[in-house]
Parts: C-alpha cells; sequence; structure tokens
C-alpha cells in the first residue's frame, strides 16, 4: 500500500544531524572510519513511574535503513556541509552491516538492548538520528496505548488523536497503537498505509450546520445508516438520545459522548436506550481520555474509548529517551575493545550484548537478563529477546502488524499481575546484569 | 528548495480523519453541504501556567492547502470508506474559499482566533485535521522556543532535538524554534526544505571510536577546522580542556559539556580556557536543558545552548489544544447564522470574529481584543491581527521565515515585561471580548 501518499519511500538519508556526516569526514581522514563498530540502541530507565514499555517502529525503522540513500537531490543539499570527497562517498552509501533487535509489541525494561546495529563506525553511525527519532516516538506511543488497553480491559479503544500531534507523527501514532491494543484508528493515512482499520463519527459541526438536531441525524442515518454513531451532546443529551432513537430506530449503533462527567452521563443514558428499547445501541465515549479515566470508567455502561491527545502525546511521556551509543569498536589490532563513556549521570556499558526474558516454573516473567557477549545455553525458562533484523545489509526481520499485535498481547500476558497497577511504581521485572 | 526529501509537496488529503469525508457524505446527501460556513481554529486556554503562546506553521499549513488534492491512489485507498458518488466529488476536490490568519511568529492568548476559514462547509469541514495537526505540532514547539530564547536573554540557542521526536516532526520542530528565536538546528531536513542553519559539533561515539581522545580531537580539528567544537566531558573534563587547547590552539571555536553541574563545570573550564589563552574559545552546554534550567545558567561563563528533548516536547506541553469549530453557517434563507455548542465545559463563541492587540500610549500590548463582525476604525492604538491567506482558494498571505522571526521579535517586544517570567503564572494580557 506504499505510495498511496506522502513519504514512507523517499530517501530518510537527510533526516539526521548535521553532526553523524562531519564526524565520518573527520574518522575517514584519520582512518577509523572502516572500523568495525557495535551501537545498541537502548533506555537507560523507564519514564517515571511506569511499571514496563512497549518497542514499536521496528518495521519503520527498516524502512528507513532500506531508503536511507544520498541521491543527487540529498547530496546537493549538502554542499557546504561536507566536503566534496564526503558527498562522493555519500553517493554510494548504503548500511551492509547488520542489524538484531527486539521484536516489534515486545514489552522492555531499563537497559534492554533494543537494537543492536553493527557495521563500519561510518555506516552505523549515520543511521543514529533516524533510528532513535522513529524507536523514540513509536514507542512512546506505543507504551502509552498499551497502558490505554490494559485499564479497558477488552473494551474497544480507538485512536483519534491526529488533529493534536504533527501530522505525519499523526500517521506513525496511528500505527503505534493499533501495536498496543487498539482496535481502530480516525486516521486515513494510517488506513491506507499501514492497513489499520479506520472508523468515525460525526462532529458537532455537522449537527451545527443542520437546521435542527433532527436534521442532522436523519442525514447522517440516512447516509451511513442506522449502524453508525450519533453525537448526542450538541445541545441536550436526553433530548438527543430520545431524538437518536426516534430517528434511527432501536438498531442505532452507538451513541458518542464528548463531554460532561462521562460516567454520570453513560448511565443515564444506558438507562434511556434500554427503556426506550435500544439496548444493543453502543455508548462510545471520548474527552481528554488517558489511561487513569479509562480505568476510571471501568464501572460505567461504556461500550468504547475514543482516545486522543493523551495518546498522542505518550500520556505525559512523549518521548522514550531512548539512546544510541558505540558500546564495541575494532582497534589498532582488529580485535574488538568494549567501550563506554566515563561520566557519573549518564550510564553507559560496554560490550555487545544479548537479552533474554526470564521466567519462573508458572510462565511468569521474572526478569530483564542482559549480559554481554554469547547469551548462554537456553534452559528453557530464558526466552531470547535479540532477533536478527538486517543481514549484510538485506532486511530480513519484516514482521507483520497482526504478529506485532499478538507478541504484544503474549509478551504482556507474560509479566507479573502489577503491569496492571496504573499508579507510579517500578519496573515490574527488574533488570539483570549477568557476567 | 521543495523535493530535496521526503514528502513536502505530496497530497496532504489523508492526512485527516475518517469522519471529516463520511460528514461530507451526509451533507451533501441533505443538501447542507454547499452552505457557506465559517471555521474558526482557536484555543480555549494557555497551557497551564503559561503566559503567551506563539504561533507557527503558518507556511506549513498554506501548502497543505495546496496540496490537499485527491489523486487516484488516495480514491482508491478510500474505497469503503465513502461510496462512488463521493469519490467522485472528492476527486475534483480543491479548496476555492478564503483564510485569514495570525501571522507566523506572533503571539496569542485564549480566544485568539488563529485562523478563520470560510468556505462550503464541504471544502471547509475537510481541512479541519490537518490543519490542526499542524498549528497543534508548530505553535507548541515555539510557544517553548520562545520561553527559551526569552531565557537565553541573547545568547544562541541550538535545536539538537530530532532524535528525541518522530522524524517528520522533526523537521518541523526546528522550523518552529527558528521562528522562535533558536539561531540554527542539527536537523539536515530542516536546513534542506526550509533553509534553517544548520551546525554540528561532534558526539561521544565520535571520541570512544579512536583509541585516545587526542587521536579523536586532531582528527576532528583537521577535518573540520580550529573552529570546531570539541567535545569534552568523554573522559576527564579539565584534561579533556587542557588536549583541546593542545591540540587546536588557542583559536579553538569552542568546547561542549554534555553532563555534570554544567554551571559549576562551565565556570572552571571557562577559567581555564582563559588560562590557557583560549579567551576566544566558547563554551556550549547541552543535557536535557529547558527554559529553567537555560534561566539558571544565565550567571554562568556559558555562550550557547544546544536544547533537545525539552524543545521537541513542548516543554511540558506538546500540544496546543487549538480546536477548529463552525461558528457561522448559512441558514435556508441564505443568511448567515451564528452558531456554537452548547456544553458547560467546552465553551465556543458564535460568529466570525475579528482581533486586534490593543497597546496602550507606551506602545506597550494591554489586551487582546476579539470581537464579532467588523473591526471597528483603527484608533493607531489597535494592532489588527488577521491577515489574509488565501484568496478564493489562491494563496495570498505566504511569509518568509525571516518575516516570521521578525514578527515573533516584535510581537515579543511588545508584550508587558512580565513575559520574561519562567514560573507559572495568568496570561500576561487578557483576552477581551468586544460587542
Amino acid at each position: 500500500m506504499w505510495g498511496v501518499t506522502t513519504p514512507p519511500r523517499a530517501s530518510t538519508a537527510l533526516l539526521t544531524d548535521h553532526y553523524e556526516l562531519t564526524m565520518v569526514q573527520a574518522a575517514r581522514q584519520s582512518g577509523t572510519a572502516d572500523r568495525r563498530a557495535v551501537f545498541e540502541l537502548f533506555p537507560r530507565r523507564l519514564p517515571a513511574g511506569r511499571r514496563y514499555g512497549v518497542v514499536a517502529g521496528v518495521d519503520r525503522a527498516l524502512d528507513a535503513i532500506e531508503e536511507f540513500r544520498f541521491d543527487a537531490g540529498t547530496l546537493t543539499a549538502l554542499e557546504g556541509v561536507v566536503d566534496p570527497d564526503m558527498l562522493d562517498w555519500l553517493a554510494s552509501y548504503r548500511f551492509s552491516g547488520d542489524v538484531w533487535g527486539y521484536a516489534e509489541g515486545e514489552a522492555y525494561f531499563p537497559h534492554s538492548p533494543l537494537l543492536v546495529v553493527e557495521g563500519t563506525f561510518a555506516e552505523a553511525v549515520l543511521l543514529e538520528t533516524v533510528l532513535l527519532s522513529i524507536y523514540n516516538h513509536d514507542s512512546a506511543i506505543a507504551s502509552a496505548a498499551s497502558r490505554m488497553t490494559l485499564a479497558a480491559d477488552g473494551r474497544p479503544c480507538i485512536e483519534m488523536g491526529a488533529r493534536r500531534t504533527h501530522e505525519e507523527a499523526a500517521v506513525a501514532a496511528a500505527r503505534a497503537a493499533y501495536v498496543a491494543g487498539f482496535e481502530a484508528t480516525s486516521n486515513l493515512a494510517a488506513r491506507a498505509r499501514h492497513g489499520v482499520p479506520s472508523t468515525g463519527t460525526s462532529a458537532h459541526s455537522f449537527t451545527l450546520l443542520h437546521d435542527t438536531e433532527a436534521d442532522a441525524f436523519r442525514a447522517q442515518v440516512q447516509a451511513l445508516g442506522v449502524g453508525t454513531t450519533l453525537l448526542v451532546d450538541t445541545y441536550d443529551v436526553n433530548e438527543a438520545v430520545a431524538l437518536a432513537v426516534e430517528v434511527a430506530g432501536t438498531g442505532l449503533g452507538a451513541v458518542r459522548l464528548d463531554s460532561g462527567d462521562l460516567g454520570l452521563v453513560a448511565r443515564e443514558v444506558r438507562a434511556q436506550l434500554d427503556a426506550l428499547g435500544a439496548t444493543g445501541t453502543r455508548i462510545v465515549v471520548t474527552s481528554d481520555l488517558d489511561e487513569h479515566a479509562i480505568a476510571a470508567l471501568a464501572v460505567a455502561p461504556v461500550d468504547a474509548y475514543g482516545v486522543g491527545t493523551q495518546l498522542v502525546t505518550g500520556s505525559g511521556h512523549p518521548t522514550c529517551g531512548f539512546v544510541y551509543k558505540l558500546v564495541a569498536r575494532e582497534g589498532d589490532d582488529g580485535e574488538m575493545v568494549s567501550v563506554a563513556k566515563k561520566s557519573t549521570d549518564k550510564h553507559s556499558i560496554g560490550g555487545r550484548k544479548y537479552a533474554l526474558r526470564r521466567r519462573g516454573p508458572s510462565g511468569v516473567a521474572r526478569a530483564e537478563v542482559v549480559g554481554i557477549g554469547e547469551a548462554p545455553a537456553d534452559d528453557g525458562d530464558d526466552r531470547p529477546l535479540l532477533v536478527r533484523l538486517v543481514e549484510g545489509g538485506e532486511v530480513v526481520g519484516r514482521a507483520t502488524l497482526d504478529e506485532a499485535r499478538a507478541r504484544h498481547r503474549a509478551s504482556v500476558a507474560e509479566l507479573p499481575r502489577a503491569v496492571t497497577m496504573m499508579s507510579a511504581g517500578e519496573a515490574v521485572i527488574p533488570t539483570i546484569f549477568e557476567d
């Protein structure tokens, strides 16, 4: 479905920072650009109070790697940034290394090595900015979305936040929310590009456009059928509900509430609908919902949640704070050397990592195990977390959105039950560094 | 500079919500789609504690209006969303109405009518989602950036947040920050597409790649000249500063500090640089800066601020909460009727607005004046805020980024001095509704 709208398969090479290119230019001159290097993309910590995170953006990152090419227009734009010799080198750039990573939808914890990128320094460092952009954004949305779908406890969540975030971030957000269990989106580009089911109700402007609310409801039912969702809070909710059933009949699909005390109003509307015989008519609520508001509505007769602002802004944590650090590189003698910045406040651990999700006898996750070097032989309790995504420059680790959704469900189901707590707390499993 | 990379001039028509299209389908069937309509894009309030906001994204919104066309691929993607008759109508869609708005870079306040969109209901409602996406994102960034540049009080701020936000949002963020007084960006796509000056230093990975810090510094100076910025906190800061001056000489451009107590370390480094004779070498600081951290560094010998995460996430307010509401529409008799949703918690005021910035005798802004209908004759103290952006479907209100930067400076300079207070507070001028 690529190419239906804006960018996805255009060059991603300029979605990067100036210094990535000048560093490579300098390393080429000093003879270090071709040293083998291992970079790791990881979180130093979870956002304050969060008990787990969810990886998203993997497939988009693979697209970005494939399309990280410097075409003629791109090279022209870089005149003055790097020298002509470097422009020549960029013209033939393509990533020819290897990438391993957590699969899309997987839960993560502090220091989970979400991506391991191995190649020459020059090849691997150039991908830093765009990989971080995609992972930091998409995982922030998926992490918030996952808490919302847990709080909704089986009731469908619908993503409707496009209008509250950058227009392209909105498309990625709809996709990430779908990975983390949302059922649908309002966003048509997410439907077209990623196959996320789209859905919609109507806006207050549609009611206000008509001379009467009855005119508006009739117009909508005539055009979209009785299965549609009528917005009932433009004027008086109880009058609108009565009118909605009068116009659409008891087969009316749903009504939407977008203001007021949603729990209270939902109860009144449910009673009214039932009294009118519209027992199958669903109640959809919207209006600045977050995971806490969703949890608070658990006892209300609500059938679906429409979530906007708080979803697309990561419910207080719009970015994950992932970093991309050199953890090992070739030395003069051709041997790989572990490296790390020596800073007290920005902790990194040198060396190429493996990662396992350790489970107890009942299958419940007990720890995130991170170690350096080769993973120990599997004893059945340790689920390896790194899968091969790119091999010799070729993408080999694509997964479908349905697979990512299934992985999210399985990964969260495996976590200790404290994962469903919406209160602030510690990570539900510790990260253990193993020698 | 369009077309250098990804999307800007591709169709924007799918960057919209499902219900916009189904509403138009229903309105076409009910005969109301062609009613004249006036929509208004406005904030109900400022983010909590903020004293003013800054409009950005205007020029990007004009692009989005121009490219809001349904080409063949787009229409194929909409099969199943709307009926074939509606697809035919969409195929010839183009916005033929009028748009007025606040110029890019202008300050705004609660209920400022930032955009007034007039056309048929069908034409104008379709633009809702994409206009809100652009304004909500870009203005959130510009509003945060403006506080940062005020706090920096003349010292340059450099945008480096690309890695912490969606890869396309990053480009828009760099642009919006530039509107609000930032001097440069790390983002190469922002340079290529929008002409924002780009700049860069180097990363810890560059130092770690080399066998010694001295090797890394020599490589960078050789490739990029002594005017470059050397990163001095990979190992020991004082040793690195001594080494930097040894390698580059006293003409070294700058050193960057990215960890620790920046104020304290900057003082030590300044003293050390001066003692070494490198009195012209500048000190650039980075590391999770926001407007408060910048203000706190006012007394430190810092020459430039690199700002990342907090800039691209709007410093706690990643979206503005702008809404797009129908405020007037044609009635059965052809007369325009003011309309507004009757909801206690989501206040709107019907009718088409004018807006003026009222100044006192000294030229200092005293109020945001919003009224319905025609603006009163200017008495010299009231600066009209709405400029014509689109006329009969043609974009007529383009401004350059330099013009937007100049407008931002002038607009903020005109506000009461409390605007520079970084503490939480009320809007620095009240919004007055005038009859």
